[in-house]
């Protein structure tokens, strides 16, 4: 009789819940988004929507209404009842026996938390460390996956050099983004970050920040850093949906800007504001 | 409150089961193995069982007894009662609420199934077309990780293409191994394979397949092949546990040895069965 044992228990697999057999597990065969609200208003959910779409789209995910996740999208958030709420969700390609290769009928998994953010004021005051570290991600970070495990053991290498964010260095010595994060870098009036290529999730908090930059006043420009350059800016900052803005302070134990949050940054996040109001 | 979902129905957070925040499924953050057994007797279990400690330590996944994992592994299979049985089994890094870094007292959940292994004896003898794809993977290949997404998009342009495996490419030009196998060319006496980096599972056929082959006398050479290469060899084919040697009789849909398994393949079927009694 073909089993299933999880932990130490024992079951028929025929009577295994499907999420046991979920390819999200078995191959990370799946695609995510994160949505937050600031003061009872979700931001920016149209366009996490439309990635969503291209995610799914690029990984062959078929058969997801995207008016539907929508829906479930406000069901929930109404229902959580949580002003600043982040709200993540994923699709995976369904459950079915593990093989590799997919058959076209299997119906996709649909999964969502709602969840109060942090209030991060403090840190976005004080400005975060963050540490370099290589970037082994596949080639297509631009899809929003579920492959996630460079990532993690980047952050969790970060951490332990007591930093907030790993950012991502490529074999040719640039930088690519943060772990979880977009990474900006301001030269004089110049804003600069990496250019949007297959290794580089398009950022919608990126867009934004781009968006902001031009509101006041700063040049934008779209190339690679090198961790040299960064360590030389007169300021840093990383991008992330649940937190928008984030300053940093100190780039691989190199003080950025007399260690304070830096004027243009504080202007960006004044601006990202009326962004999310 | 906070809130989860599943498909369209809401719970609460706190009553949501813990397999719904499995880090396996938010970052595909745990690792696997594949063992099977022939004629009611396990092949090589010992053999993968170092290479998953070597995996889960290459993620730091602590505090998995892998003598515990032995037994479980020894309970299912006596418990499913399989002749030739696959048995697949992972641990991912435990549940918990979706963060990248992870608290160091988080404990691992183990999964395992024994299945059926159906019978490839004609698929053996008549061989296989095989399709060479991308390798978009990311650069621990090394590691048995849950972060398959890549291995899933390549077996399944594969399929498409009508072929039943995918042979990865780096952007150099180089074979690196099949999507879910070790790939291997014959040419005159000479059999030739990828030498092990990051971009390769260290596979356990692949080591029982050189074994076979220094046996019946080949002269065995561990460098990369280019395509081209491996559409002049007159003998291909592709190793896994769950088929051990598979001929490949076409690679791009140039044909491979006149459309038949090759001589030297035939004998290395038969020397690595002399391994599995």
């Amino acid at each position: 009789m073909q089993i299933a044992m999880i932990g130490d228990k024992m079951v028929p697999l025929a009577k295994l819940e499907p999420i046991y057999c979920d390819r999200g597990f078995y191959f990370g065969d799946g695609v995510y988004e994160v949505v937050r609200s600031y003061d009872g208003k979700m931001f920016a959910l149209e366009e996490h929507l439309a990635r969503f779409k291209k995610s799914l789209s690029a990984i062959k995910i078929e058969g997801v209404d995207t008016d539907q996740v929508r829906k479930r999208v406000q069901k929930a958030f109404e229902g959580a009842g949580i002003a600043n709420a982040k709200i993540y969700f994923h699709v995976t390609r369904g459950s079915a026996p593990r093989e590799h290769s997919w058959e076209v009928d299997l119906k996709p998994n649909f999964f969502l938390t709602v969840t109060e953010l942090p209030d991060k004021t403090t840190i976005k005051n004080k400005g975060i460390s963050v540490s370099s570290c290589p970037d082994l991600r596949w080639k297509r970070c631009d899809i929003k996956s579920l492959n996630l495990l460079a990532n993690v053991l980047a952050r969790q290498d970060a951490t332990k050099k007591g930093s907030a964010e790993a950012i991502l260095v490529t074999e040719r010595g640039l930088i690519t983004e943060g772990a979880a994060s977009a990474f900006f870098a301001i030269f004089g009036q110049t804003l600069q970050t990496a250019p949007l290529t297959a290794n580089i999730l398009p950022s919608i908090t990126r867009k934004y920040v781009i968006k902001a930059g031009k509101t006041i006043g700063l040049k934008i420009v779209e190339e690679s850093l090198m961790p040299e350059q960064a360590r030389s800016a007169d300021e840093l900052f990383i991008a992330v949906t649940t937190q928008d803005i984030v300053p940093v302070v100190k780039f691989d134990n190199k003080t950025i800007g007399g260690g304070q949050p830096g004027k243009y940054t504080i202007s960006l996040i004044e601006e990202f504001r009326t962004f999310t109001r």
